[in-house]
């Protein structure tokens, strides 16, 4: 975590990714090269991907490598990968989450290990900053499963909010191969500017990011970054070499790698 | 269970039927009757029947009314609530068994229990008991998760067998309102005399059962049944009553009832 | 339709309701009794409810009774009946929309008949009110279908312009069971007023409509509605007896019902 | 087709391969590449994969290359992709193909073209070869949609005995790519020589099966082989090379390329 200065009293960092998206018969991302990368996986659980054949299969190649274990819980959309906001009740939203967690902490039992984190996927991460009745809803699940649980999360928001009220820890992280604006948040999407590819300059990020806490802005100012773990992109095109940069580069600044759960 | 004599040592009983079978909008059988009548609950797990927030509440309910909660594992097929066998390849199957365990245990430990033993549902019923590689794909599920959970269903058959060999539990149940073979197999229900209505007959047949270990076939001999549990249908009308005509036969006659979980 | 001092030109109706909402093993809506008081049936598509042996049925009986059948189509979402809202991107809604208006003119066809209009269902009927890229792809595919085909709808809204402009008919329908705000609009269902059950008093509002082209608001002022069809509620209990009273409260007023297409 | 001596009176063939199987984010095979090699196209309908703007972006290719479209139709089985076979009622299946049927018709209405004929995808395919409740499904479905539409399968079993009765055009198809065992019938995948891979190879065998009606089996002797059709597989790797070597063979040897329907 950062100190009162913007920047870590200990230079370690935990790099997560999506693992565990394919479905039946078809195939995304590489998960034998991102596991080897990583230190915690964001295992899909089955509601925007992930059957579980394939979580099981993730699961086991986790433990086997030392990566630790998170349920990526979502929407109820294999049609839309869980990118698309739904306007789940409160309640029907909380049992969802939690049945997703028990599943993926079954798998992960069976393989040796259990969820040791919640990060929530697509719509859901980004709809849970400022819907305050979805936001309560994750609280909801992961307290009733188990309340010492973390969740991994960008900061802030409504989330963090309701996440501090119930004493259940946000673990803060950031994005090397993303375009960040003069006010800490992320470039949307649609915007110029809004994802790196150049795996130099992305290290150089992430170091900068880990070691001094801050990073540059579209607008070329420099901006305080609050995190312990930085999320790596598996699903794209030269995403594995960026990944590979991206924790070459942080072990040669003498960062320790060291998942955070 | 029954003495050497085909009679239960003591006589004591557990009755056991299906619940959580709603999805979403539609509602099936009267789960809080139910509740009130049996010991152990046979709680769907969303594959072919119960979205999460219909599980979280009947499992609070069970809870609350000292029912024992089951895991009722079935192929995914909410289309066909789960009752078309289907080709499904054991490791396949077993991952998508334990799935179902795990994400009901999860919903159960959050309504203050846990899933006490794991039944089959529909057609994997009955598939189990001929087809060796899926009755694997149960015990595998079964064993990943956790070795000490008993299976509950028909005795004999192939699942009877690699349960045994897996040294996993495997509770024998019978059926008061089903016709019995004179080889001790229930009635297929598309022959006359496979389903018993009449809440009088029924009562008595499951006195029978667990008292002498006895039931009268469809050609009128006598046929040893063993059991530890008899299964209540919910589904059908005047179900709610026959179950409580059992229920009532059963104390009448000093057998106690109590799960065996 | 009305003229130009709000009252129906001629005493003409139609009245509508949900069909097909059934799925697999659970039965919903009471289809057998509908269907001998309508003269157009929103079929459901597959989406929010309806197994293809129900829409089967369903068209066959609708063909059988001389009911119109319309397309109703939802996001696709069986989990919540439909009721949801989704932001799905415009193109994707738009192949998801024209896909089930031709999955169910397959099974119209197949019965003797066709799908005749087009009705939005649940959380997408209240999304094309205000949103133009959901209203957009709904008027896209219905155009690329059949343009002939009209909508039925509320008027009024982001949809009724889309309509407008692509020349697709949007006929008008109202509620003769649901209060109504002073301008025109319904009473949201999480307020008081917002679904009347007196079948007396329900009966005589929908002959007003009707016949006047009028209707009492919930703070008694009197407001013009437009009408050519009339929405029937038919999922909930009484509602058969309330459109019983509907349809006989219009025959005993020399109202005569039609369907529009 | 063949004359009486085994032998295509005019050498004319249709090339056939699946497409449209992506599914969502996930993608599936080189439609683009495909599309440009054959003559016709086995479109997914959704139930095994194809979500609806893949199916219209697909029918909309074929269309514009010239491409006849099938129906390629399946189980309700997205996490299966269709290759498990299934249990299901012939009035429930042959409503969910009449369902798929009308779906992608409406599809490809709305790309200026319509389904011209329906292949059986997967499991289906094996099934109704010997199935008679299932491949009367699928006579009845596509007899109750449009009774003018051919099949396209193998030669032989009940699907080809049920066709005939009900006046149904089975199009024969065979596969350049598979080995075959003397009795005509294709070596499982399970065995050694199921699937052959060397382009020169295939392409030969092509040839001679279109021009001269024969293919050598796997223990060297010569068999007959009925086709107006080769199935080209799309999905393996090197499947594109392998399709372009066939379609250039065939057109050295002077055979025609056209669709069946």
């Amino acid at each position: 975590m950062n100190d009162d200065r913007g920047r870590l009293a200990e230079p370690v960092i935990d790099l997560n990714a999506d693992l565990g998206e394919s479905f039946g018969a078809w195939k995304l991302g590489d998960d034998e090269a991102l596991t080897r990368l990583i230190s915690s996986a964001n295992v899909a659980c089955g509601f925007h991907a992930g059957d579980p054949l394939t979580l099981r299969r993730t699961c086991a190649a986790a433990v086997a490598a030392g990566v630790v274990i998170g349920a990526q819980v979502s929407y109820r959309d294999l049609a839309g990968f869980g990118r698309r906001a739904m306007d789940v009740p409160q309640a029907e939203l909380a049992a969802e989450l939690l049945y997703q967690i028990g599943a993926l902490d079954g798998i992960a039992r069976a393989a040796g290990s259990r969820v040791r984190y919640v990060k929530p996927h697509g719509a859901l991460y980004h709809r849970v900053r400022t819907d305050r009745a979805q936001a309560g809803a994750l609280v909801d699940a992961l307290r009733s499963y188990d309340a010492s649980l973390p969740l991994l999360g960008q900061p802030g928001g409504v989330l963090a909010e309701l996440a501090a009220e119930a004493e259940v820890a946000l673990v803060p992280e950031a994005y090397a191969d993303r375009g960040y604006l003069p006010d800490g948040s992320l470039v949307p999407r649609t915007q110029a500017g809004a994802v790196l590819t150049d795996p130099v300059l992305v290290a150089a990020r992430a170091v900068r990011m880990v070691v001094s806490g801050r990073v540059a802005a579209v607008d070329g100012s420099d901006v305080p970054v609050i995190l312990r773990s930085l999320c790596i992109h598996g699903d794209t095109p030269g995403a594995v070499a960026l990944a590979a940069a991206v924790r070459d580069g942080l072990l040669a600044a003498g960062v320790k790698l060291a998942a955070f759960a």
